[in-house]
C-alpha cells in the first residue's frame, strides 16, 4: 500500500493543490468533522431523551384519563386541572402526523416543528405562496374571460385550482397541529373549494357551461383581488407576530395565545371580503337556476351545493371572528 | 385568595381524589415535567450545534467547489477525494426540503430524518400504502368493467388515480432526498401517470372512450395484480435491510449502500412485470390507431403519448436493473 502523498507534493493523478490551501481545507475539513461528531452525539442524547419521554407521556396521559373516568372527574375540577394544563403544554413536543387529510398524502412522517423559527418560516412561506398565487389566478381568470371558448383553458385552470387547493389544506393541517389557531372552518373551506374545482373539471362543454363560466371567472377574478389583501394583512400580523415573538426567546414551545384585535387594516379587509361572500351567494343562487333549465346535469347541482356551504361557512365565520375580535 | 386543597380533602368544585390517587399522580406529574426540562435543554443543545453545523457545512463546501475550481482539479483527484467524501456523507446532517415537487405541495419544510427508525417506518409506510392500495384499484377496475357505460364511476377512479400518484410521487421524493436508491425514473413514472390520470378525467363521454374503456380497465387489473407481487418482494426486501441495519445500530446516518442481487423471488416477479409493460405498448398502439379514426380528440394523443412514455421507460428501467443485478 501507498503512503499518502505529502501536502502540496507532484500527484501523478492530476494538477495539485498548492500546500496553503491545503492546509486551509484540511483545517476546516478536521473543524466539521469534530463539529459534526458532537452534532451526533447531541442528536443521539436527545432522541434518546424523545423516546424517554414519549413513552411517560402516553403513561401519564392514561393515568390521568383513568382517573378522569373512574371518579367521574370533570377537567374543571380543581385537582386534575393541573394534569391537564401540563398535557396540553408538553403536546407540543409530541410527534404529530398533520391529521388524516396530510397522511392520506405523506404517511407516518412527524411534523411536530421543534423550534419556533421553523414554524415561523413554515408560515411566512404559505403566506407568501398565497401572495404569489393571487396574481396568476388573475391572470387565469381574465385569460379565461377572453378566450371564453377554450374549454382545455378552462380546465388547465381548474386542475391548477383543485393543486392549489390541496396545497392549502395540507399546509394549514400541519400549521394547526403545530399550534396555530386556524379554525376548522378554513381548512373546510378549502376542502370544498377543492372538490368544487374538480366537479367544474369533469363539466362538458355544454350550453350550461357556457352560460356559466363568465359569471364563475367573474368571481374567481374578485377572489384573487380579495386574496392580495387579506394576505397582505396576515403577513403584517404575522410579522408582528414574529417580533413578539422574538422579545420572548421561546424557542421550544408552539404554542400561541396572541390575539389580535379588529385594527384598522381590517377595517378596509372586512367589507371587500363580505362583497366576495355574497358573491358567492350570488353564484349559488345562479347555479341552482340553471338546474331548473337542465335537469339532470349534476355538475350544476353539486357546483350550486358547493358555492352554497362556502357562502354559509364563510360568512358565518367572518362575522363569528369580528365579533370576538370587537370583544362582543 | 385561597390556599389549595390538602389532597383527598373535601372539594367544593365536585367530587375529590382519593389520597392514594393522587400521589400516584403527582410522582408521575413530577417525573413528566422533569423529563420535559432535560428533553428541552438536550434538544437546545443539539439545535445549537446545528445551527452551527449547517454553516461551518456551507462554508467548507463552498471552499472545496472553490478549490475544485480554481486549481480545476477533478472530483477523482486524490487530494481532493477526502473533502468530497465527508460532505457526501455529512450533507445527511443537512436539512432537505424533498426537490421542487415536494416544495410545490408543502413549502419550505425540513424533511430530513435524522434517525433511521424513522426513515424505516416512513418507507415501510409507502410500501404497505401500495399493498394495500392494490384490492382497492383491482375492485374499482372490475366495477368499471361491469358498469361500463357509467361515466361517473369511470372519473371517480381516474380522480382516485391522479391521488394516488401525488401521494406516491411525494413520498418517494421524501425518500429519494433521504438516502433512498430509487431510480429517478420510477418518480418521473409517477408524474407520468398522474398526467394520464388528469387527462382520462377529461375526455368526454363519445364513441372513441366507449371504444377504449375496455382496454384500459383490463390494464388497469392487471396493474393491480402486478402491484400487488411487486409490493409483496419490496417489503421482504426491506425486512432484510432492516435487519441488516438493526445489526450495525446506525442510528443517524441515512445512507444505505446495501445492494440486493438477483434473487429467486425476482425471477418470479420479473416476468410478470415484463408482460405488464408490453400490455403497456399494446394500449399505447392501439390508442394511435383510435386517433387514426377520431382526429382531433386530443385526449386519445395525449393517453398514447404517456403510454408509449411509460412503456419505453419502465422497459429499459426494468432491463437495466435486471442487467446490474445479474452483474453484466
Ligand atoms: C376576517 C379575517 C381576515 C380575520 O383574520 P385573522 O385576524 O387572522 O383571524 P384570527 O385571529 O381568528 O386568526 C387565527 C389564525 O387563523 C389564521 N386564519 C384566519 N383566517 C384564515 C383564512 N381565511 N385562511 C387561512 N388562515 C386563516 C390566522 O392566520 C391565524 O393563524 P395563527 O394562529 O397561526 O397566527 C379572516 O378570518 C376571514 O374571515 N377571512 C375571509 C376569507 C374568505 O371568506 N374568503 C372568501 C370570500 S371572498
Ligand atoms: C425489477 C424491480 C422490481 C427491481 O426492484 P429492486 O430490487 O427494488 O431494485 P433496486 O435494487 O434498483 O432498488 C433500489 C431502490 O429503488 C426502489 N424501487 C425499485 N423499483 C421501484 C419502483 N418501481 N417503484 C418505487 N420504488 C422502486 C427500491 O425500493 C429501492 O429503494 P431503497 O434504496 O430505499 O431500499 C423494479 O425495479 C421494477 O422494474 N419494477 C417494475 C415496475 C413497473 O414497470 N410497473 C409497471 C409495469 S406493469
Amino acid at each position: 500500500p501507498e503512503a499518502a502523498s505529502p501536502a502540496g507534493a507532484h500527484d501523478a493523478a492530476g494538477p495539485r493543490l498548492p500546500s496553503h490551501a491545503v492546509s486551509e481545507l484540511d483545517a476546516s475539513h478536521a473543524q466539521l468533522e469534530e463539529l459534526s461528531q458532537r452534532l451526533k452525539n447531541a442528536l443521539y442524547q436527545a432522541h434518546k431523551l424523545q423516546d424517554e419521554f414519549e413513552g411517560s407521556f402516553a403513561k401519564h396521559k392514561k393515568a390521568v384519563k383513568a382517573a378522569h373516568k373512574e371518579y367521574k372527574l370533570s377537567s374543571r375540577s380543581q385537582e386534575m386541572c393541573k394534569y391537564d394544563e401540563l398535557l396540553t403544554d408538553l403536546d407540543t413536543l409530541m410527534p404529530t402526523d398533520g391529521g388524516t387529510f396530510v397522511r392520506a398524502y405523506l404517511g407516518n412522517l412527524n411534523l411536530r416543528f421543534m423550534r419556533h423559527k421553523e414554524r415561523m418560516r413554515f408560515k411566512q412561506g404559505y403566506e407568501l405562496f398565497k401572495q404569489h398565487m393571487a396574481p396568476l389566478i388573475i391572470a387565469f381568470c381574465v385569460a379565461c374571460l377572453y378566450f371564453h371558448n377554450n374549454r382545455w383553458l378552462h380546465m388547465l385552470f381548474q386542475l391548477f385550482l383543485a393543486y392549489y387547493y390541496v396545497n392549502l389544506s395540507l399546509r394549514e393541517n400541519i400549521l394547526r397541529h403545530n399550534g396555530s389557531n386556524i379554525k376548522e372552518w378554513w381548512i373546510v373551506h378549502h376542502y370544498v373549494s377543492m372538490i368544487d374545482a374538480v366537479v367544474l373539471v369533469t363539466w362538458p362543454n355544454s350550453p350550461s357551461y357556457a352560460q356559466f363560466a363568465t359569471k364563475l371567472h367573474l368571481f374567481g377574478l374578485y377572489m384573487g383581488v380579495v386574496q392580495i389583501f387579506q394576505t397582505r394583512y396576515q403577513l403584517a400580523r404575522l410579522y408582528t407576530l414574529r417580533s413578539l415573538g422574538k422579545a420572548s426567546e421561546m424557542d421550544v414551545s408552539n404554542s400561541d395565545s396572541t390575539q389580535v384585535h379588529y385594527t384598522r387594516s381590517m377595517a378596509i379587509l372586512v367589507p371587500i371580503i363580505l362583497v366576495g361572500q355574497m358573491f358567492q351567494l350570488y353564484i349559488a343562487v345562479t347555479l341552482f337556476i340553471l338546474y331548473a333549465r337542465y335537469r339532470g346535469e349534476y355538475q350544476i347541482l353539486m357546483c350550486g351545493f358547493c358555492f352554497s356551504v362556502m357562502f354559509l361557512g364563510n360568512f358565518s365565520s367572518t362575522v363569528l371572528t369580528m365579533l370576538e375580535k370587537m370583544g362582543v
